[in-house]
């Protein structure tokens, strides 16, 4: 198992065998969170640091538990003022950080491009959280992670994605991801969110859920931001509910082991019925375990390299 | 020793000899505190998390030490915005946070049930960190442990309650664990804030502070919430001082070696004056101590069963 | 090696002894941090708590690195609110944290003499991370630590302060350190912001920066606060710039090897210009890496004592 990257900045850089590398290790860390005693000395003695510039509470925390559970000291840092909101700043909050000599900094930050910009003048490695509407690699790599357990394999699954496709990160890796794995990608959505040029990412793209949930496998709805609404960008909840809302008389369309993904919070009776949300097929639970398994993977490869070639 | 409850969401769940078991418990701990290196590995590689819906420094940071003197690995969630106000979107919150393994939930909201209700859901181990009016049995159990430290029983001890009786979770949930001993409780304050139903809970009632200190051996004043003051609810702070207010001259009247108790933070001059508040009587500083030792014990009990079995 | 103070509240009540001994131990800690693993166990079981009633990341979270690497536990309490703004009020937060068994309470507040006022009724080891106008020791030792990296000595060392030196605490503690230590220190900045009283701290005062930074060793420019502006008590930026700000002109008027300083964080182009901030002369970083370094030793040396004399 080889894996040569430095940072984790987007799924656009990873091969399918890095993508495959990441899945694998994250098998067995699964275990350790399972355990009695969830922690391995793995990164005892490294600091990562939590940098986020938007608010979160699930991806932040499920960083941290990652990094306890490997025995690293992790410090939380938030910054949503306004005063690091120019690139100049933000380099020099950066690099004083680091000067506390950082092994690892999470960043998550509103303007796309943010973690790449950091990786250019950083000799930590930079994981990428969540850059503006551009990139959210682990909660992809998690949605391959869970993906898999469900379904064993990418090669010609059909993957929908449902919901606001022009705003979403974790769409924009998800589609990258399941693309160089050999899945079938359908993106659906309203016109004023499903831009026709997002084909050139090798996805098919329909305005009609009815039509594209036929034969699905996996069905992936994105969370609508309902404070968009207000900017006119956007139909009413009831007509966006009407016409891409998943519900039981839409997912019988799609196959009948077909599974169903959201990557929270979810909005129950607006992008999925109630139901559905706590039904059989919903894997959305899954997701958020194996999203600790995937972050202490990702932290494993690119934190304890060496130490693996020489203890391990 | 033997406590076979998986949550702790009140007072009102537990026998006499449950609270018993939980005070002896905590007794061992409180010696840990005290050591040069106040930490054992009994909690290792568990995660718990504090879950505040309510802004909380102190019972925060005594849970938050209470985890880390015992090893385990604790995060702090805290969610104050009106998302998570509706019941089933709180549930979607905890069961998200639950997916990521954690063997035990603290949960501090202001509905009074939220703490059971999460229960119902969970495989996590629940604490009840103080719910709306409803309990708040840490505060009540470590009350009790200072109590038995001076006292060294509770049958027929005279605790009187001042204050706001009716809003108070601090003081339903010493009213019922104070009862289960065997204590006489009165309770006193202003009739507004002193429904006659709280006879039902075995205690006696009284309007008049200067007649119900009499003979007392603990008196257990609360906090008032100033800006309750602004809804009319509620006398002048002067009017209320001196009805209510514990003065040297009212503990005069109690038992010589009455000691004064109050769950903090204190408003000097108004339950309390500064000079009582100071005074050798007074154990507030102790129920801060012992509220460590009490928090460590229930993790302790709830969490490390298994292990004490083959360890200990 | 022997350091006999129970709190660090400021450098006024240091000897130049106790400062070497500050700077000698921290000497043996930088090398931690540059390690793969960079944690000892030197304080382990320690509770240390940072409350800060300031907002902070920077300090706060070099304190907590510095704490994590000793591997002490320490909790963030920040209270930012007017409840705990009269001093009675500030004595129960305090008493009641300390109450919980801390060892170290890193103390940063907007009052001038909070720590000290702490420490006359605390048990704990008292550290000033910045009290109002006053004193920020720990920037002034990681500051003195810097210097002595570059220039091995302080003896003679011509030190120009540049900026609002009235209200600031790392101008403050600087001066007091320097001027022990025996290094020559001159002040620069506006006449409202440098009262001619300075003098009586053994420092040289100046209202031209052209002529006093000749010759100068050091230059350590403080951070303009852009929001006092608006109380017309400074002149415009642009005025300021001009006036005050170090250029590559007039730092060419220093001595060759001149070395520039940043407490941070910076107003590029205000009080340093970009270019001069990342120039090899720049060693602002390096105070940020020695930060950790310096309050490590801080911590060991108040906490570790005990062990240090029976295991070392």
């Amino acid at each position: 198992m080889s894996f040569k990257h430095k940072h984790l900045l987007g799924i656009q850089a990873l091969s399918a065998s890095d993508i495959l590398t990441i899945l694998e290790t994250a098998e067995s860390f699964l275990e350790i969170s399972a355990r009695e005693v969830k922690k391995v000395p793995t990164l005892r003695g490294k600091t990562i640091v939590n940098l986020f510039f938007e608010p979160s509470t699930r991806t932040r925390s499920s960083f941290e538990l990652a990094a306890k559970r490997l025995s690293a000291d992790i410090i939380n840092f938030s910054n949503q003022t306004s005063s690091v909101s120019k690139g100049e700043s933000l380099k020099d909050t950066v690099l004083s950080l680091e000067a506390m000599n950082t092994d690892a900094i999470i960043v998550r930050h509103s303007y796309a491009g943010a973690p790449h910009f950091i990786s250019t003048f950083c000799r930590s490695h930079i994981i990428n959280a969540g850059d503006g509407a551009h990139e959210h690699p682990t909660q992809a790599l998690l949605d391959a992670f869970t993906i898999k357990q469900e379904k064993a394999k990418f090669k010609n699954l059909k993957v929908v994605i449902v919901g606001d496709i022009l705003h979403s990160r974790v769409a924009r890796s998800n589609i990258f991801l399941l693309s160089k794995m050999g899945a079938k990608v359908v993106c659906v959505g309203p016109p004023a969110f499903l831009p026709i040029e997002f084909q050139q990412f090798g996805t098919q793209i329909d305005y009609n859920l009815d039509r594209a949930i036929e034969g699905a496998d996996v069905i992936m709805t994105l969370r609508i931001q309902l404070e968009r609404q207000q900017k006119n960008s956007f139909p009413s909840i009831r007509e966006y509910r009407n016409i891409y809302g998943l519900t039981e008389e839409r997912f019988r369309k799609a196959k009948k082991d077909a599974i169903i993904m959201h990557p929270g919070p979810i909005n129950r009776g607006v992008e999925i019925s109630s139901d559905l949300a706590d039904s059989l097929q919903s894997i959305i639970l899954k997701q958020v375990e194996n999203g600790v398994a995937v972050r202490m993977a990702i932290l494993y490869l690119l934190l304890g390299g060496k130490d693996r070639e020489t203890s391990d």
